[in-house]
């Protein structure tokens, strides 16, 4: 994939003096997704398992249930001569397949959401929005709740999961630019990474990759993230059925509460042999 | 601001075994913001300064230009009854006012925006959708082009920056968990410091902050962020008129390329006295 990294020249400055050289640098392209020939949204990624990135977003945003929930993902085929109005803007483009949207067709049955989904909230009359409210919205849509999953994993195998990880960020290593994601076994087997310049991607990417092989819900596994753990990241492990998320870095607040009540084992500052566990210690066994 | 961090227990593991402890938490909670009514965006953000975060939002989303757009910012005051959907799904907080949902009334003659301003693209029937046209669509927007600023900064100003930002940085002190931004004058002056979960919105608090005080076109200003330099974030910078955006860590493509055309320096992976400079660095002085 040529296009996952671009060169661009740099003035490298140091207390020597400056010296121009290319850099290497994570690309970043806007993917619009559409459903049924809707527009649904625009998201900001790096080329590259835009499938997987597709069918992971729509899981996690409960669009789609399971995989047959989608009839067709192909990139944009047609070509319409576009209005006035985008020909000023962006004339070299229009009509060119850009490989930047892809058309999504749900199977017969399968309802369009009728919310904005790439917000998941309720915007009420009320002035009531909240981080609970936030939290019951993901319960009502959530198909596969993590709370039954009996998983359990050694603090020894959730130890040795970051160094793994990184090992596997090729792109990261020559750019510094990605975030990552990878699923793993309760044992500590790898089962997907995936990067991208979106931290929601990398997850949407390996969720997408879990969906194509017929592994949601993702029970038995451990979902680990390269940074912190957010309530959207939090949000998207309890849609997929994921038991535990771990994070290199902080949790919010958010998404301790949401990993509480959904029954999910939240690690975070996942470091060494130092961790946090935030919810559902049960699923963690020390090795000592 | 006592709902800037929350305590949540943890079980503390290390290599001795685990202990259970009261952890600080960066909070996260929805702000929706309305626009003359109506429901504009929800963003995850650190409750405080979400006047600024609202101000420079709408600023560098290009819904507005000037402070003086703004008639009146406050939070949601009318308290209806909820729907029976919202009843079920949250009801301890439905009439109540949580003081996450502002409402913005624009001034008079100030038109309400006519495309999705939370996605900032051209969402057309043709294919063509590219990191080009997302370029074309800021400048097309963009009133306060950094294009002409004179502004010259010295490399040991900028070497200086990331320590003097991490020590205001508070929150992340005790929590790991907030993204930083700072504006500092050509000088190495700070001007504002704002901390939040989502790095945007430490931008976006930022650049409201300069709006309020007539700060807005940001010339002779810099402008640190604590993470990387996305495409998102050079944005910002553009439409504020900031002439120097400068990163801790890795640019992305798209990012380098809108600084390009926008006439913006670049500086990023700005680590003790080594830096990249990518674009525009007749206004990066070296001090040797």
């Amino acid at each position: 994939m040529g296009r996952v990294t671009a060169r661009r020249k740099a003035s490298h400055v140091t207390s020597d003096g400056a010296v121009s050289r290319p850099e290497t640098l994570a690309v970043e392209e806007p993917l619009e997704l559409r459903l049924n020939g809707t527009a649904l949204t625009v998201t900001m990624r790096t080329p590259g398992s835009d499938v997987e990135l597709a069918q992971g977003f729509l899981l996690t945003e409960g669009v789609i249930e399971r995989r047959d929930d989608i009839a067709r993902v192909e990139y944009c085929r047609g070509a319409t001569l576009p209005d006035p109005e985008s020909l000023r803007s962006s004339p070299p483009n229009d009509g060119l397949n850009t490989y930047n949207v892809l058309d999504v067709t749900l199977a017969p049955g399968v309802p369009m959401p009728d919310v904005d989904v790439t917000r998941n909230f309720y915007t009420t009359s009320s002035c009531g929005v909240c981080g609970k409210g936030s939290i019951d919205a993901v319960r009502t849509i959530s198909r596969h709740s993590p709370g039954d999953d009996p998983t359990v994993v050694t603090t020894d195998t959730l130890s040795a999961m970051p160094d793994r990880l990184r090992s596997a960020q090729k792109v990261f290593a020559s750019t510094g630019g990605l975030h990552g994601a990878a699923l793993f076994d309760a044992d500590g087997t790898v089962l997907v990474v995936r990067e991208d310049i979106g931290r929601h991607n990398a997850v949407d990417k390996t969720i997408g990759w879990a969906l194509e092989h017929g592994r949601v819900p993702l029970s038995g596994t451990v979902l680990l993230v390269s940074g912190r753990a957010s309530f959207e990241l939090t949000q998207k492990a309890v849609m997929a059925g994921v038991p535990v998320l771990a994070a290199v870095s902080a949790p919010s607040s958010l998404a301790v509460d949401l990993a509480s009540q959904a029954g999910l084992t939240l690690v975070a500052f996942l470091r060494g042999e130092s961790m946090n566990v935030y919810t559902r210690p049960d699923r963690i066994k020390h090795s000592g």
